[in-house]
């Protein structure tokens, strides 16, 4: 094992003492010991196909996205962190599947999610078995997300603590065969400082850290008047985001309860770190131009752009 | 409106009589009336910047799949229903996202939704929204997707007649706001019969009618053994899936509950038309050669090109 951390976190060598601890990713799964071979079917890899520890060993940082185009857009950190290069060899990993993308960087992976609680269930599995086969450790994962904000000026960011679900409490409900198992939704505190910390080298748009609601709908499950379906009045509405915004809620999107829960369970330090696009207390329409939209998109990305290169000792403030 | 859908329907002129009735597609939201102007975000669409009526008045059937590049392999049935241009010149409605791929042909609209409720029910609101304001009426709407099997040979087709949650109840439980709404989740029951007439022309796989299993999660939510996480032994994986078979559920997938609901509430006549790809009761692990699994996903492809060629009357059985 340890030659093969060794040939594969090349790259890594000089920053090796940045890294403190040595927390392995983990799997809990007794199951999987006895398997020949573990093909994780929605990224097209496997054990007995791709040799893994040698693909992957030395991915410190893993960004995840809801859509693939924006990933590629993250393909700036291979530039940001001066690896070489061109932007155009930079190839999806994942190209048997069109079910995610996946991009390597040197020490940074980036993979897409798609869209709420069972699409990002589903690559957190097939991840983790990815980075326990390739017996990754001291890694840290980052959920990089646009959300509605609550209270809170478009354009800003928010660093999530806890999520919490559709009634303001801070876990995740999981139906197990017959079951419905509760696990926690807490995030990495010292983290989400550190990331903060970060923050205040851009200063053009405000972050906070706050709760995140992850819910199952866009429309009438975030409290929207504008979908197809809707039965309840603007009033309504209101209580329900004012008495969401009172308990600490800052933002709402689709993915952060099952993320925290999985990370934490797999030994993953991890971080939710969205951009709000809207003020849910003034509209539910997303509306605004484009150009804008894109602007705002790109503030996490700035963010954690200067995370990854101050954790790797390259950060120049300019 | 009525000259719009003159317009707009004209492709469809000598196919009408094989319509009956005249059921707009609806939506449920009486704050819709008060909107000036309505983005379908997700969908890179909207009311004043598109002519709705003109690009989607004629549409009566709608396609909807998991993945992207599978909804391109569905320009097949531009072939098959005889209409004019080359596949190339099928572009992709929803250019400006990332979200989600719209093709049209003729009367037949094909988008992708990813995967799981969350991401099929955004599609659906925005969806369920443009045919309302396209003044679409009698729209068949079919899910062709992939799935586990249970206790049925790989390969086969399942036609859902009732979408039945993790704890074999036939509804879809929403949250909104803070209470639980419990939705029906019955499909078509003239629709399913019709196309499992239409499956006596394809002889070279099995289709039967069944009741589908719903689920948030591929992994422990199915009762899977390989996943980062499985907290369960094979012995009641099994007695899960077998009490599953004994209530009449055929097969697996993570749609097809919300589909149903939101369906039948908003007048489209729906139906789920799905692949298995493994008996679940044999295995977990998808592990067919490539060409295998793509010979049996155009199974249900096979099968709706009938049923549409069938219904505007261009079937010419070889």
């Amino acid at each position: 094992m340890t030659s093969i951390l060794a040939d594969s976190s090349k790259s890594m060598k000089t920053d090796r003492n940045t890294y403190v601890g040595n927390r392995f990713v983990c799997v809990k799964n007794p199951h999987l010991n006895s398997m020949d071979e573990d093909i994780l079917y929605h990224l097209d890899l496997g054990t007995k196909t791709h040799n893994l520890p040698a693909m992957f060993g030395d991915v410190k940082f893993v960004c995840v996205r809801g859509s693939s185009n924006r990933m590629k857009a993250f393909a700036f950190i291979r530039k940001e962190l001066g690896l070489e290069g061109s932007e155009e060899d930079m190839q999806d990993i994942c190209t048997g599947t069109d079910r995610y993308c996946m991009y390597k960087t040197g020490p940074v992976l980036s993979i897409n999610h798609g869209m709420g609680i069972p699409s990002i269930s589903i690559m957190l599995h097939e991840l983790i078995k990815l980075l326990y086969y390739a017996k990754c450790y001291d890694v840290t994962i980052i959920r990089i997300g646009t959300s509605g904000g609550i209270g809170i000026e478009p354009g800003s960011i928010v660093i999530t603590d806890t999520a919490v679900d559709s009634f303001f409490k801070p876990q995740f409900e999981q139906i197990i065969l017959d079951t419905v198992v509760t696990q926690n939704t807490e995030l990495d505190k010292e983290l989400a400082e550190e990331l903060l910390k970060c923050s205040k080298e851009v200063p053009d748009f405000p972050t906070l850290i706050g709760h995140t609601m992850c819910t199952y709908d866009f429309y009438e499950g975030q409290g929207r008047l504008d979908g197809a379906l809707c039965s309840f009045s603007n009033e309504k509405k209101l209580d329900y985001l004012q008495r969401a915004y009172k308990t600490g809620i800052r933002n709402i999107e689709m993915e952060s309860s099952v993320f925290a829960a999985m990370c934490g369970l797999c030994g993953l330090k991890a971080a939710v770190v969205c951009v709000t696009l809207l003020n849910r207390l003034e509209c539910d329409q997303i509306n605004l131009p484009r150009e804008v939209l894109l602007e705002y998109q790109q503030h996490p990305q700035k963010l954690i752009s200067i995370f990854i290169k101050k954790r790797l000792g390259r950060y120049n403030p300019k």
